[in-house]
This record gives C-alpha cells, structure tokens and sequence, in this order.
C-alpha cells in the first residue's frame, strides 16, 4: 500500500453526468438486463398501467401509438401461449409473474378524432387502406416497444423480450375478435438474482455506429 | 377560505412512486416534447455519444443491434437533406442545430462474432438471405429508435421525430457506400421554450390499449 497525497487530476470525476442522473441511467440502461428468471413477487395491473402511464406519451407518426398489449396471468392462458412460443421459451413463460403480448392494432385509425384532432378527417380514407394501416401499426408499436421496455424498467420491473413465436397462431388463438396482430413477447417480473444470466454481449462503438456529413 | 384540520386522507402522496425517480419520469416521458424549434446552444459530438452509450444497452433480437446514425451538422448537408425532406419540415432541419438519420445497417451480420459469439456461425448463412437482413435491420432498428428518443432526453438533449421524407433518394445521396437504409429522422438540440409547440395531444387509457387473459 502505497501514500500518496491526492491531487485533482487522481479523483475519479464520473463522466458524462446524465441529466437523469447516472442511477437512473444504470436502472434504465447500464445496469439493465433481459432476465428470463424471476422471483415470485407478483405483478400488479397497477404496475402495469404505471409503466403504460410513461411510455404512451413517447412520439409516434401522428400520434396513432398503435401499440396494444395482452397481458397473460392465469395458468390457463399461460399454457396456451406457451404452447405457440419457441420450445426454448416454455418454461419461462410458465414460470414467469405476467408475459406481455405486445400486439399492432391496425384499427388505430379509429381513434384519431382523439389521438390527432386535425387528422379526424384521415379515418375515412384510411378504413379502406388495410396494408397501409397495417405497416403504419407494425412500425410505431416496433418504435414503442422501445419505449415499453425502458418503461417497464422505470416502473421497477425487470422485462424478458422474446421474439421467436408463431406470430398467427397467437393472433387466431387470442386476437381474432380485437384484430390485433402480434410482434413480441415480453416477460415480466422481479429478477431473480444476476448469477442465473448470460455475461453481458459486447455493443459497438459510437465509431462504427455513426458517421458526421 | 376554510380552515380545517388536515387529515391522513388528504394528503397528496405522489402515486405511483417510480423507481427512476419522478424527476427523471418527468423528463423522459411525462414533461418530454417533440420539438421543432431549438436555441443556438450547440449540439457537440460528444453529448451524442453520451445518448449512444445509453441508448446500445436496450435490447434487440440476437443483440445485433443495427441502428446506424448519420449526424448532419454542416450546412451543406442539411442543404442536401432538407432537400429530401418534406416541404414543412425543411426550414427546420436548415435551423436545428443537428438532424440524425436514423438509419438501418443489413450488414450488422458481419458484427455477429462481437455481438453474439455462440452465434457467429450464422454470419456465412445471413451473407445470402438480404431479404431477411433487411427486414431483421428494419424492424430492431425501430425497437431502437425507441431508446434512442429517450437516450437523448437522458442526455439532456430534445428530439423531434419526422417521418416524411424521401427514404430512397436520402440512400442514395448519403449511403450509397454504406449500405445503410434511411428510416427516420430526428432533430436535435435544446428546445426554444415550450410556448412555440401545439398543445401536448392526447393518450389512450390503460383500459384502450390492454386485455387480460
């Protein structure tokens, strides 16, 4: 062990300083992970909806926030989403507190006499366009799911996205009178514990990801 | 004015309590605005990265995360780009401080050894399918473009998401050797106070958006 006296230039100032604070930033981001395994703790539909309360005023085309979610909690449903999901991913969703079933609703036009007031006009002419409601739905729930996870975070969840499943057997099995079509699913709970989790996968830099014109 | 003896019951406690504080709620979601208008205060390359180094931890299938940006900041390429843009939206990308083109890159496979090792083996497989790339770049890069938004709010920074302009012509005269496939884009800067913005617009309800099975 050495003694040296401190001089500025050794303290460890944290760079950069987030404006929501770097705890914020480590729950949100940092120190985030996609967990798989969860406690028994129960997910509430008051957690749920104080997560939705955050992550619906995150932009969208229009404001048509086309993102819908179903959310499985009885045994029943469980076993029936299971059964449409990767082999992989079974036990998890049986296992876990709650799964989302994140789901576009092409029907969003129906709602911007409320969403967007100066597009009221819009709906008509949208109900005939299917394909162009439907890609519009698929794009902004994709953009809101991001908005979800960092959401879901911030409410003090932990979430577990999974995308390998069959896609129409979850829309005939639980969407065919609502028409909303399913692109993720997405565990939810309390982690149980770090030590049960991959090591964290490598990101790029700023360098590889960006270029300045 | 009465006056009478305050009560347990009526005391305003704040509900729900988020875990991220709600100061930071506040500025990623409940307080945060799509911005247009921005002051002079410059936008540096290192608050960029400071979002970026947020923004790569959230999720993505496979982890390939394929969201590229492309930062215009000379004058000549927002000339260029704003020119892309549609007819409302090009005086504000020629005044914003910065414009990032979010963009798609269909040859995140090739990063796959770094991003997902168990899974490298998949790179000489992907080389061939262009079809899947793109549509593998395209939806995660929304899924992104979800923590992009909120990155750069946690960055101290204010976005504005515009999606009309022409997609094809901005690939070819930013991304011909790149490769890259223009999906959005997002001013970027310190916004002009908040009386130049419409009125926030409204959300769907909890019970709008959600079923329980």
């Amino acid at each position: 062990m050495t003694t040296e006296t401190a001089t500025i230039d050794s303290l460890d100032f944290p760079t950069p300083a987030y404006a929501i604070g770097d705890d914020a930033a480590d729950l949100l981001f940092r120190d985030a992970r996609t967990v798989g395994a969860f406690t028994d703790e129960p997910v509430t539909d008051a957690d749920l909806e104080a997560a939705y309360d955050l992550l619906k005023w995150g932009p969208t085309a229009m404001n048509i926030t086309p993102l819908r979610l179903l959310v499985v909690r009885s045994d029943d449903a469980k076993a029936r989403l299971a059964a449409l999901a990767a082999e992989g991913n079974r036990d998890r969703i049986l296992a876990a507190p709650v799964t989302l079933v994140v789901a576009a609703d092409p029907a969003f036009h129906r709602h911007l006499p409320v969403l967007a007031p100066h597009r009221a006009a819009m709906v008509e002419g949208l109900e005939g366009q299917v394909a162009t409601r439907e890609a519009m739905a698929r794009t902004n729930t994709h953009i809101q799911t991001g908005y979800l996870v960092t959401a879901l975070r911030a409410a003090g969840l932990d979430a577990g996205p999974m995308g390998a499943f069959d896609a129409a057997g979850v829309d005939a099995e639980f969407f065919a009178e609502s028409g909303w079509q399913s692109q993720l699913l997405v565990l939810v709970g309390h982690r149980d514990g770090v030590g049960t989790h991959h090591p964290r996968a490598a990101r790029l830099t700023w360098d590889q990801v960006s270029a300045t014109a």
